[in-house]
């Protein structure tokens, strides 16, 4: 069962990249892309750290559900904004839960806790299909199960209140929000694969410690700036579980928007990774 | 007495199981398990660093509950929510508290400052029992002259406004409230094991480095979410402090839950450490 | 195509000056200054490295100017303060964004997304004129593009509530604007060279490792203490964009402070830096 | 001209006590104090390191006084708190300036900014009389200047708001403020203790990495709770600063609460680190 020893890191999973941190010698081997991850791995199936990474998927979701919406919960049942932790606290509460899980999970399954980062890593073919796939079903169950706890606590103010879902709020074309959640998780994106960026972890020491940090700053950004025009999904997961466990009509009216924005700028995102940052489709040219 | 050069680490005790950052060759020593911690130990009751390391904890509680009830109590008395530090501003005085303490125990004693991580890190055999018992009666009287402190400066008004005690809030089952600080807990031990756990900080150079800051996040993002359910124990020692020195009935009513709580959550985390993420129990047989 | 592997570092662009974190064995080499950046460097015109760059510090001052503008807007089109993030939250917006993009960004164009901290980097010769226009170009496209994104969600809006534009607050006079944004320039660029100084680098590892944070905490910190004032440009590049996109008369008016003052504060900074801490003139003579 | 070469670290003058991170073997030398600094050093005094750390402190004091003072004067003139950054945005301008501040001059002069970190140092004798009184003179010259720009701004409204002047409270008795000042400086100087501590140091490779931040923390978490006490002191040169600008009879009655009481804060902290935490007396007869 050497399985069982097999582990990954924060956004990328079998091909440690890393160089450890003061090794002076950074010879060129460290700065060659690892090969891209198979679309299948039947191997990877029956591994211990496979399916204790998906555990810790469904365990990392559940509680970004549980503690967010909770947060939501407070703001809203409380009788005046001031009397709460407000606005702000609601985006410290998604940005500071990314922060702390990534951190967790990093380790065991990669840190990704969103099934639009776990696409665009594997669209830049970080993971196997396989992988991808499981990851988004248990981030989703994950999800599901964190809102539900949380609905469990007071039904009907869970209800009344609208539950933490995702619509565009009025005032706002479904284009406008769209465009928000696409440029929203292409910031979230841009920052996991600036964070996990083989070749600058292999020159900038800097770069791994931090990496939880400012990926959960990244997320507490794009909730201030957009919780007025969507309530900020840029989690498919998220989005997902509120609206399955709320089940109001307008949650899955707009619903759509909160699949195809995020996983456009996770594409994005990582096209602008591939291409302009790294110049991969250029280098076996050159 | 070479006992004064004994130290203990982040969440552990006897065994140093970290390696240093920058070595480069990482071998298989390292990912092995450190030993459990015997139950009883004689030898450390006579070590300076033993009573140095429960004299550490004291002052630790001391000061935790000091700042913390301090800002419950500056909200409390503003004329209105906006005119003070607001509910965030509680939620922060809790979470910086754990991050600045735990950054300057984790050194002296291991930082943990709540009978809940230390009961969790007991579990998974990182301490022996007396060690543990004797931080958890060192915490619980620190906690109680932090909040007597406060209590000193201004004795009335402490009373009227509840001295920052524990109770369920009106509207909240005493279930909800026991899922609240169970699953509270829940997220700040798992977050401890995460920290401090031997085999990651083998192979990932980033995890020491920031432990305290994930550790103080994860106090501050419960405290978001529960504050308006149980006012957010999660801390045996701190609720227990506020009750003594409050000594209001409905506080005492409700005191249970906040030991069952975090000892259920603290216990939880540290099973889904030890057997799904380390899986120790089935390596013996692999 | 050697080119592409060039890259640049955190306020700096050729000259590799930092020591690897862990070699232990400091040479004098080490705390030489590295050669002034040359005027105009012809080669690095062809290089994909300087394309790069440039393309990398228009996408970060258009999320940067994308994420604050529209947490601006949130604010300003909330019924009350209290029902929004608050001037509180337009503070993080401003410095978490240049946290996470300093962060992103560090390795690729070094990170200044603000004309000011190009200024002050060129005085101290680190990098080439050429590229410092260049840099300065794309900042300021790179802002008027983000600014029109937000103006397009909701043009009549982003019109009649000011659209983010710095002006100087009534009650203050253009003198006192001038000084804040001067000062206010001062502490940003200040915390950019003490951060990324060759010198330090080479003997405390902890200044690199946490490089972006407190650069981003300095924005946040001079946008608590000068929103009153000129809602806090210290950045030519955010004040221009913000101007182009709304085309207020009153935003025009005062539009050369957030120009003039930017760059005395950052001249000044780098006198500060080059004159006081690193006394660069004298040690020719020594 | 050697001297320009010296530098100091933070919380230590002239002896370098720090391990490089990445070394793993480490000597029994490391663990070893070292020496007191003398009382007086007459080389240093020449030194161009030495004036340069004077300069440095008087500039962090001077920025320091200037965006806090700044902060609260905007908080107080505002129609109402939550149009403002609010009292938490007042806590992190002071403890986000001594996080930033201390950062940037660490590597200078040991990035004190504050009588009585200096006074606690000096008692562990981390630095010698001569450059204790030289950093105090330095500090409170920087923030008398940092206050009068901020009134220079309007001079009325400076005056009418009080300046951001320490009193103590109505409703709290001298005792309790100086109580709160004694036990917040604390807080403030044991932290800046654990983050420096030579022997930590030699061990821990994450102490020194983070050590402005747990500070910086510590001054956040100290405003938070005592602000609706005192205003919050735990600096002399801040409270002198903020008196002689604003030159209120009020303020001048308690101001000496905010030297004594951090003086003796300090003290309780240097104790507290030299008997229990390193147990010095005790060592050289055992």
């Amino acid at each position: 069962m050497e399985g069982k020893e097999e582990d990954v890191r924060v956004g990328a999973n079998k091909f440690p990249e890393r160089q450890p941190i003061g090794t002076s010698a950074q010879s060129d081997k460290d700065c060659k892309e690892p090969p891209p991850a198979p679309l299948f791995e039947p191997g990877e199936l029956a591994s211990w750290s496979f399916g204790r990474a998906g555990i810790a998927e469904f365990i990392a979701a559940f509680l970004f559900l549980y503690i967010t919406v909770l947060t939501v919960m407070g703001v809203k049942r409380s009788p005046n904004m001031c009397a709460s932790v407000g606005i702000q606290g609601i985006a410290w509460a998604f940005g500071g839960m990314i922060f702390a899980l990534v951190y967790c999970t990093a380790g065991i399954s990669g840190g990704h806790i969103n099934p639009a980062v776990t696409f665009g890593l594997f669209l830049a073919r970080k993971l196997s299909l396989t992988r991808a796939v499981y990851y988004i079903v248990m981030q989703c169950l994950g999800a599901i199960c964190g809102a539900g706890v949380v609905k469990g606590f007071q039904p009907k103010q869970y209800q009344a209140l609208g539950g933490g879902a995702n619509t565009v709020a009025p005032g706002y074309t479904k284009g406008s929000g769209l465009g928000a959640e696409i440029i929203g998780t292409f910031v979230l994106v841009y920052t996991v694969f600036s964070a996990t960026d083989a070749k600058r972890n292999a020159r900038d020491s800097h770069v791994p410690i931090l990496a939880p940090l400012p990926i959960g700053f990244a997320v507490f950004l794009v909730h201030l700036a957009t919780i007025p025009i969507t309530g900020t999904g840029i989690n498919p997961a998220r989005s997902l579980g509120a609206a399955i466990i709320s089940n109001k009509d307008n949650a899955w009216d707009d619903h759509w928007v909160f699949w195809v924005g995020p996983f456009i700028g996770a594409a994005l995102a990582a096209l602008y990774h591939v291409i302009v940052i790294r110049a991969i489709p250029f280098k076996s040219r050159s």
